[in-house]
């Protein structure tokens, strides 16, 4: 950064157009802008660092040498394409990222004609750039397809079954494997150890050598890996034929950050025949930024920052995160029964779960990206008295639905699932969005679900998931910090499917699932100012569902509302169905489910999000008053009153 | 058969302690013993005939050298686990197999103790067989852990993650891969091609040999591959290179059905030390049978037959099945429109596109045992303005839930899901029952869901689907024949989002949604001959749900009463949200939502399953009647005027 050219190159490259009209000699300093102005960018909105630094050089060749947006180049979970939304006319608006209104921090269709196919979720590029590559074969429309896709990516089964496909196609697909982990992670699966012995084998060149010499030598049958001419160079032997074996034409390993050997060779790739090509380039996370260089995992997501000295702000809270009261309370937990171990599908940092694995090394498993087998790995041990707990986002136990219903809960097995990022998550947007969870493990027979209302309570539901053995169970929790409410030493064990009175009132009754308790309870506050003191109850159970509570509340107040942090066919449509089944609304009472709408949200603050979706304060006062059947006149005067 | 020996030692075995007791010389009889008993079981039962008879020698082995049920034997999907249900104790009961309170046609951990994990989907058993190997070093209790599973089964995502986080851990598993496509299907992925090449390769002993020698002439980089000291023989370069950069000791290939070479190999595994090992073995699918032999696909899954002919007994049917006129229906339009392509996922017989395939063979993608990729690959396509169609069973469907939603929904791509086997399947049972997806696709912003009444309707679905672009789009209908009802030439295209009143009555609304509209009519006619003329409406969409039409059912009718072949969550859960929402239930409409009830149903036949969830018609007349405020001895008495 200290030598900042004088010309600045990124000013006159608007496009990949105007990339690839400049002289290749200039392409260094291009990137060595490129990578300064991400940096820049991201101090002041925070976002994916070190993904994005690692691919500054990769961005530049790929669009040096291919035709985009012809051409289409997909990054495999998107948090990496920073470099790659400066290039393609999106400069501008780096520094509205993952703001409302602004820059998405994955790709995005929507966003881009540069972004083919959008992310957020790992493994899915090579699947969709095949589909791309057979599409151009249909069409007659001859391109390129390139999937971007990290070693990390590539442990999850969905990019496997990808490989599997278009090794025994001929189309045209290139899939460069960005090798970046080297430094961080300890090995999590057996295609990491793979990838760095590769890596740590002799150099490409000598290899490609001492393999064509080798080969002559050998007995006729061993003659098969040799079978395709070299049309270019690659590694022999030492590497390549586990994708050699599944179909590719392996090319690597290649230093990532080297231009001078990424053009020629990524040239040499889209001037190749048919059939899918892999290509291994070793790249440094966080590269050309000291801070993220050293402590990778640190600057992966980052807060606003300093550039000159790396230092993150950090918004002041007053009580922890429901992450953190997870990991310590699965930790007190563990203390006292040793058949507790916990899992987690490579985000031991995310789930809390780090802080576990220092202290019990070896009742932690990190599967990597793999949340089926983390499933069902799970399932295997609590068929053998183990008691598994499963850590992994809402979102991403999408990937994970056919293990819990047919793996776990057709079983009964007694697999407990922490699930974290529950509801809106802000930033990540969309892709994120942990909304569905109340409706598709709604859905399963089976199954326990809570969801804890404050921090307490979810230390409450770690107690209670540990303690049950009858069978699965699930409690999910949000993003973000606690209500700052009084801690209990330890966690008690709920009674299952009951819910709680948590204030006794009249004509109104508000029935919360998970932390909108905390609105609720204010939107309570107005009710009592306006003369209408309502009751507010916590569900606690999803399923079983409280049935007794909810009569009881259908029968005794004129309205009933049900918030959640989830979306249609999850809680509130457990409640109208029950109630509706039963006939519990056939007299004078009306419930009002009050869920997130059936719709994606683009990326905003969580409070925004709620309020949007009528789920704040004002918003479920506003739904009591009209079910009540005051108009807007009578309500805004009755709300003026308070 | 023909010379079935004179003294039954099947008779003496009852268990797999008295299986180990017998004289290796006797084992070959008893394989033999166990093949006429399986297949003269199955002729009586119908199930799967070809995996089990392939797979006899193996059985035989694995519970002779074994210490079952101490040892966990897990076999993957378990429709290859007839044998095994023979050897251990179920032989009295193998005439019940698939029929209502009778063996499963799966394994089934509450059967028996010699079933360590249940199954019936694929691609699970070393995921489940690493958690209880796993568990075995947690609590000290050393014991074998072996999964079997099929090459088919490799080629799902799932078992690669488990293979890739095995590979890296020193727990004691036992992988036995039964390969056994070798004479059916296509390659359908790189994988497959792998294997066949390490069997058509040199013999076993042969390249053992070889390569001891060979290894010693190369150069010493490349002398990493024999960086084990071989315990036990086992080959390669030609093979087993891919299963050892995944971290594993690879044994074979091995001929599955020669007791001789299976049953020191196995031993000398079972006494081999830490890390996984994975053993290939080839079988023959249909093993001994000649009609099962000559055509494997035929004699996968089965009707009763006659065991000399090999003749299967077919019901006879007056309508076509659902299956087959989705797949007329896609040829149809498949002729008028070459942007149309479809997706299986290993099922192009199960799925009807078998027939699509013969038409247009360039036109279907079996991506092998891979929802996850399917369905992205489709995605894919469509951004390049292909009309891919994904039929997918509902309950496999499960497996790419994360895939629907973040690449298909959220980008609004116009993927088109057939979801067959949607609702109750009958004798699979639970594992493969389709009543989640109402709910789980649900729960989804932005699909298009319909569900089609009767076998017209489902031409008009197709016919939509194929003319819908604005997004993705799905239809579901269920196992088995039609109704019977006249068929339009070509399918129509029906209105988004919009039902049809199907007759117009007053009092009571049946409002249906899929194939129960059959049952709702007959019901109609009874609570007509009753005096109560209902109104019948066809939803065809839960999404977007006909909020008008329902709107205007509620408004004009006492009782509104929903079916479907569907659980909670699902289409009643949503109608049911929308009218409370709304408002709708305030005054004195009733809402009543028939759905399958919320627990796992073992397997029966599809009519008894409906009959015991209140999903006939006898089930829709009591509820429309209780509804209405009949008592028991009210609702006998007019019933009995009919």
């Amino acid at each position: 950064m200290a030598d900042k050219p004088s010309t600045p190159l990124l000013d006159t490259v608007n496009s990949p157009a105007e990339l690839r009209a400049l002289p290749r000699e200039d392409l260094r300093q291009l990137a060595d802008e490129l990578r300064s102005e991400m940096i820049d960018a991201v101090s002041v909105t925070g976002g994916h660092l070190g993904a994005g630094l690692g691919v500054v050089e990769l961005t530049v060749a790929l669009h040096t040498v291919f035709d985009t947006p012809h051409d289409r180049i997909i990054w495999d979970v998107g948090h990496q394409a920073y470099p790659h939304k400066i290039l393609t006319g999106r400069r501008d608006r780096m520094r509205t990222l993952r703001q409302k209104d602004g820059l998405s921090g994955f790709t995005r269709r929507a966003e881009s004609e540069y972004d083919p196919f959008g992310a957020g979720h790992s493994s899915t590029s090579i699947s969709a750039g095949l589909g791309m590559a057979v599409a151009s074969d249909h069409l007659g429309t001859p391109r390129n397809v390139i999937a971007v896709i990290g070693d990390g990516a590539m442990s999850a089964g969905m990019a496997y079954e990808a490989m599997n496909n278009a090794g025994a196609m001929d189309a045209r697909l290139i899939v460069v494997l960005n090798d970046n982990d080297m430094s961080i992670a300890p090995p999590t699966g057996a295609l990491r150890t793979y990838l760095a012995k590769l890596v740590s084998g002799p150099v490409y060149r000598g290899t490609r050598e001492a393999a064509k010499a080798v080969v002559q030598k050998l007995p006729p049958f061993l003659h098969e890996p040799a079978r395709k001419t070299e049309e270019f160079a690659r590694s022999f032997f030492t590497g390549g034929t586990l994708f050699e074996e599944l179909g590719f034409y392996y090319v690597g390993p290649l230093d990532g950050h080297n231009l001078d050997d990424l053009l020629p060779i990524l040239e040499n790739v889209r001037d190749a025949g048919a059939g899918p090509i892999l290509v291994h380039v070793v790249t440094k996370k966080g590269k050309g930024y000291a801070p993220a260089e050293n402590s990778a995992d640190k600057y992966h997501g980052v807060s606003k920052f300093n550039v000159i000295t790396g230092a993150q702000a950090k918004a002041p809270s007053n009580a922890p995160s429901y992450t953190s009261v997870f990991a310590e309370t699965l930790i007190q937990e563990a203390r006292d029964d040793e058949r507790i171990v916990a899992v987690t599908a490579a985000m031991p940092s995310g789930t809390g779960l780090d802080k576990f694995a220092e202290l019990f090394p070896n009742r932690i498993y990190d599967v990597g990206i793999a949340e089926q087998h983390a499933v069902t790995f799970a399932a295997g041990m609590a068929t053998e008295g183990m008691k598994p707990f499963c850590a992994i986002y809402s979102t991403f136990l999408q990937r994970a639905y056919d293990q819990v219903v047919h793996d776990v809960a057709i079983q009964g097995l007694p697999v407990r699932f922490a699930i974290d990022r529950a509801g809106y998550v802000g930033a990540d947007g969309p892709t994120h969005a942990g909304n569905y969870d109340n409706a598709y493990l709604g859905a399963i027979p089976g199954i326990v679900q809570m969801a804890a209302a404050d921090e307490a309570e979810l230390r409450h539901m770690v107690a209670t998931a540990a303690a049950y053995d009858a069978g699965p169970i699930a409690f999910r929790y949000p993003r973000g910090d606690g209500m700052g409410v009084d801690m209990p030493e330890r966690g008690a064990i709920l009674p299952i499917g009951k819910g709680r009175i948590v204030r006794q009132g009249g004509t109104i009754a508000l029935l919360s699932y998970g932390t909108r308790l905390g609105e609720v309870l204010a939107a309570a506050d107005r009710l009592a100012a306006l003369g209408l003191n309502p009751t507010v109850a916590d569900a606690r159970f999803l399923k079983p569902l409280d049935e007794e509570l909810i009569a009881r509340l259908a029968a005794t107040h004129d309205v009933v509302i049900s918030t959640e942090e989830g979306g249609l066919g999850g809680f509130g449509s457990h409640v109208a169905t029950f109630l509706a089944a039963n006939g519990l609304l056939d007299g004078k009472t009306r419930f009002r489910p009050l869920m997130i709408p059936d719709r994606f949200v683009e990326h905003a603050s969580q409070a925004d999000m709620y309020a949007e979706a009528g789920l704040d304060r004002t918003g479920i006062v506003n739904t009591a008053l009209t079910t009540l059947g005051y108009d807007q006149a009578a309500m805004t005067a009755a709300l003026a009153k308070i």
